[in-house]
């Protein structure tokens, strides 16, 4: 077979460890489970898996403008946040076009750009918050796309609405900033952005949001893109029919009215973050503030090999070699058991 | 913005009408509804929404090994067959080079074409079916990826054995093969091909199957491709970390056992077949004979205004127009009463 070079260097994502019995705190999911509102919605549908999904989404659109007082033609569902960026690939990078996106970010911008035979320019961090001025210096006339993850994973920090205001003036309407806010739900800093007040005025911002994290739908695979309408119908051709799921359109537009669930999950997020940071300050180990629901925290030894340690006590997080540093660790914030499971074994480790 | 010439080029799909209270006959869904194993299987997995899906399908794809007698690294599920069309053209088409198909076949084909920037050839059909002779004439040095229909969607009809043995002998081992069995599962001809068999000799085979069809859960997004392991390898490169959802993977692998359903949807279509058959033949209209779960029927006047028409009288059937095929309809084999309904609402109409 002809193979194609962008394909063969793509490097395959490496997923969070399960081991039965362990606890979970390698893939940022929700440790309280699925939006209770969710779950019902898929039990209500289980009659329809022999039909095709709404290819339109209409449902979902419909509760997403509600949601956000917008109408149905600035949001495009994926099936999960993954999908969207190769939507956003897709449609704006062509073979030796290049992304621009920071040095210690999601994996899936990479491979994004490099599906449809795109270049990639990273730049640097610094303290684990990415440095909107260093993105800047980074765009050649060839940047198509620039995607920036805020709150950054895996560091959890974030950049401010000053900020991101002040780079989107620099930033060419040829080429177009994707803002991923796969935690934004999580983020608790009085000068978050609110992006979508911006779309108005910057026509190549694109937001994307996900129901995998707060709402807890990991499992069933839907995100989506929020931006100007002719962004979205353009983005649209790109898109399989029946790319989002029955089970997951339900149980998606029966989540945004799960407020509930929502502020519980923040509280326990808010407290864990709590109860973890004064658990490093203990130990003397230096993280990062994060406004997600994970911790970055530098662990002073080889991350690969307290891994393996820590999932012999029955606890698994993300080790960051993947992301090119060696003695670091991100931890999901849990439930309060999880966490002092986490703290325990990590204490023993050290 | 800049857009892709290749990606404005893209014509929406056109999904299958759904009307309240009408019935569905325009989907090729199964008559029966899901699955009982699979749909028991989903609802014992409703308690892990919030977990990230198993990123390598690796119940799924032991469950495909076992049931077809083969090892795991010949399969590679997708969220429906529709993204296994894109992996395809992901890994073997760059801008320029060409997708050959037919005439009157399934539309995303040509999609996954245009999304990569390919060009598409189209061979003619003879009285409803793949000439595969016209398909060997239309291969060019730019040819990597020639997508063939087996039973065909939209006619129903099928190439024996004998017939794909012949082409495959032909084809350059740098152009891969794809064969659609969508429907594989419904074709009863006793030359229909078990194209596993020929895996082994044609590398440039894959082979293409979904659960959207006989096992009846469309709304979950499930199909799958068989190759050699090595293609297997390279087009899991172009795969998105958590592509196939919870619920799809484990429905799936149980639907797999469900030979019961299987043999019962089977017997309804066989029934269903045989009644419209003579229906048609009363009421003198030409039909190809179908190997599948639908049938193409020439009706003798325009299909849009056919189409609106039974749509009044409570059915949905698939116009032929979007093929370019002005007087044609293609109508799901239903349960008895939804072919009777259809065959009285047709009657009114003609």
């Amino acid at each position: 077979m002809q193979t194609k070079e962008n394909i063969q260097n793509i490097a395959p994502y490496q997923p969070g460890v399960l081991k039965a019995g362990a606890i979970k705190l390698a893939s940022n999911e929700n440790p309280l489970g699925a939006s209770p509102l969710a779950l019902a919605a898929v039990k209500a549908n289980l009659d329809k898996l022999q039909l095709y999904p709404d290819g339109g989404c209409v449902r979902l659109k419909d509760a997403l403008a509600e949601y956000y007082g917008l109408t149905p033609e600035y949001f495009l569902p994926g099936n999960g946040s993954d999908e969207i960026f190769h939507f956003i690939t897709a449609a704006f990078i062509r073979p030796a076009e290049r992304v621009l996106t920071a040095e210690v970010t999601f994996s899936e911008y990479t491979f994004a750009a490099k599906l449809f035979a795109g270049a990639v320019d990273y730049a640097p961090l610094q303290d684990g918050k990415y440095q909107l001025a260093e993105i800047l210096k980074k765009i050649t006339p060839q940047t198509r796309v620039i995607f920036l993850a805020n709150p950054n994973n895996p560091t959890g920090t974030y950049f401010s609405a000053t900020e991101l205001e002040s780079f989107l003036k620099e930033v060419s309407g040829d080429t177009m900033v994707v803002i991923d806010e796969a935690y934004a739900e999580y983020a608790a800093a009085a000068d978050y952005p609110d992006s979508l007040r911006l779309l108005k005025t910057f026509k190549n911002l694109l937001v994307t949001r996900t129901f995998s994290k707060i709402y807890g739908l990991a499992g069933l695979r839907v995100g989506y893109v929020i931006a100007n309408p002719e962004v979205i119908a353009y983005l649209n051709k790109t898109r399989e029919p029946f790319n989002v799921n029955t089970l997951a359109q339900t149980a998606a537009a029966a989540a945004l009215n799960d407020g509930d669930f929502v502020r519980r999950s923040r509280e326990n997020n808010a407290a864990g973050k709590k109860y973890l940071y004064a658990e490093f300050d203990k130990l003397g180990l230096k993280y990062y503030p994060t406004e997600a629901n994970f911790i970055f925290v530098y662990i002073g030894q080889d991350c690969a090999a307290a891994f393996q340690k820590l999932l012999e006590r029955g606890v698994t997080v993300r080790p960051m070699r993947s992301f090119g540093i060696r003695d670091a660790i991100r931890v999901t914030i849990g439930t309060p058991e999880q966490n002092q499971k986490f703290s325990a074994a990590l204490k023993e480790i050290l």
